[in-house]
């Protein structure tokens, strides 16, 4: 039988779909009634926080708006909540049940700040305790692992990004995710045989810069997540900043490098990795880079970098289900964890 | 020949007692010539971009200011600087020569935001580019890998919260810091031969909460640059947000657990952990969780939880100093680095 991480997976095009079709009018709407603010304050855990991540260069690239990632423990353990004067506070969570980010979300209304809340559950905690909801539309997600409220989540960040934009091109933009999406799930239709190389691989290192240092951050988490693997993402600028070296002869390295203003950037620390001894596995939909890599994940042309995250996540939720499974594990539900993580 | 790294790692006693001694003053001239500001923006990588992680929970908690860290590449490569209306805009870097910082600072000023650099080169492109800068006096560092250079920016900003608060209790707790660490140093004479159990870890994990994120992200990155081992850092919550899946065991975690706000959800993830099969390492001032570890690295008690973070990253230091030893690299020049990183 199929596992729910995989009917999952390629779900996605559908639900994106779906997202577009069912919160555009109404994240116009939000941006309509929004009062002004300077900056956004983003409360979020996990893969959540993978998608705040991506808005901290989306909203700032498209709308000007600089975007802190909240501590919450300021608030749940150290009672000490910071004055919020002129933030704009936004909460991230797939259950809306963590109640740390409730609790900064709280804060915010509290000190009589707008308040967003981007859930899965329209009738959660979060939600309930925000001015204004996006809701993802996904559907319940059924494996521990998230998918496709992860790319729901970045999705529902570009689509603000551009309502905040208010450019027609960008909108025209989003509206083709669900076709790419759907012609990566069918390019990657091979990709379980080539998965088998890396049955034994103790550990690897995951780099994206920019919109993708999300991607990183998240393919890195599908790993652990389901495959146990000891992993760690990394901006390419970080790295080098001291993790590169533990860079040792055939250590693979997954590079997130599609065509844009990274590229090149990306492009330089792959061949220092090639003369590093590294093995590169590479996410791109740029051909000419594809002679560096021992593997090539699918990827296809035609969206611009700033939604390139989307579909590029993709064929990595593809190597950690089939990396699962080529290890015997249950891609449904890893070991010790649940779906729905309560922290203080 | 003792290493440059074991010096500098023995010289912090006298480095924090040099800029208690020269910078006291300056920092509250500089806080009273700051113009209003609503949150902080900081910039930085690498081991300076850990402190500035300790700021994001220390400035808060003592002075109300949100911190931002910046994304530096919305700068240097996508050319959308975000609007800066209402921050306090702080680079930090030891060299202050990394173009991309620089490039954050430089946008601030020129946005007519006040700018602040911390830095041990009161003559670098960053302190020049800032209205403000607080000087770490730490003398040059000659180990590529960064120590005394952290303990005296992670005490810049305790310096720099303590002077927005105006608490003589505060500042009286600061004083007590040099002799603090040579406690620690003092106590952790016998460390070298307890690390030869390490010489054929492959990986580990290393969790702190609150203040002491800062950390775990700095003792995981020691580790990578002297000992060349594949380790995250994480925050207890983050961790049990997915990436304990990978817990098996005999899987070497350092926990860092303080007495104080957090100590009690380390102490519930300690125990977790010892369920899973984990082996532990601890860093704590709290003798009672010492039986739960299989090593103890040295701490002294007396310095409350928010200047934990200075003398905690000192065992670490030396962990990773003595493990690069046993395993024969030399600590002075890890491979493939270089002192000075310049990142775009």
């Amino acid at each position: 039988m199929i596992s729910f991480l995989e009917q999952e997976i390629h779900s996605q095009p559908a639900v994106i779909a779906r997202l577009l079709e069912q919160e555009t009018a109404r994240i116009d709407q939000i941006v309509a009634q929004l009062p002004p603010f300077d900056y956004v304050l983003m409360a979020a855990r996990g893969t959540s926080d993978h998608a705040a991540t991506y808005a901290k260069y989306v909203w700032p690239a498209l709308a000007g708006y600089p975007v802190a990632l909240a501590a919450p423990s300021l608030h749940t353990l150290y009672h000490t909540p910071p004055r919020l004067n002129g933030a704009l506070v936004v909460g991230v969570s797939q259950s809306g049940q963590s109640p740390d980010i409730v609790a900064v979300l709280a804060e915010g209304r509290r000190q009589g700040r707008p308040t967003l809340a981007i859930t899965n559950d329209g009738g959660s905690p979060l939600a309930t305790a925000a001015d204004h909801v996006i809701e993802l539309y996904a559907g319940p997600e059924r494996s521990v692992a998230a998918t496709k409220t992860y790319t729901a989540q970045l999705t529902a960040m570009a689509m603000l990004g551009s309502a905040w934009r208010q450019e027609t091109e960008r909108q025209a933009e989003l509206q083709r995710l669900p076709e790419t999406l759907a012609a990566v799930l069918e390019r990657a239709g091979d990709i379980a045989p080539r998965v088998e190389r890396y049955r034994y691989m103790q550990g690897c290192v995951v780099i994206g810069r920019g919109y993708n240092y999300a991607t990183a951050l998240e393919l890195s988490l599908k790993l652990k997540e389901l495959t146990y693997i000891t992993t760690t993402a990394y901006s390419s600028a970080d790295f080098r900043h001291g993790p590169i070296a533990t860079i040792s002869a055939g250590l693979p390295v997954i590079l997130i490098m599609p065509r844009g203003a990274t590229f090149d950037d990306m492009h330089h620390l792959a061949q220092d990795l090639v003369q590093r001894g590294a093995e590169l596995l590479i996410i791109s939909d740029e051909p000419s880079v594809y002679p560096m890599a021992t593997t090539v994940l699918p990827q296809v042309s035609g969206l611009p970098e700033w939604l390139s995250p989307i579909p590029a996540i993709v064929p990595g939720q593809l190597l950690a289900l089939h990396l699962a499974q080529i290890k015997g594990f249950d891609p449904d539900r890893p070991r010790g964890l649940q779906k729905v993580t309560h922290t203080l």
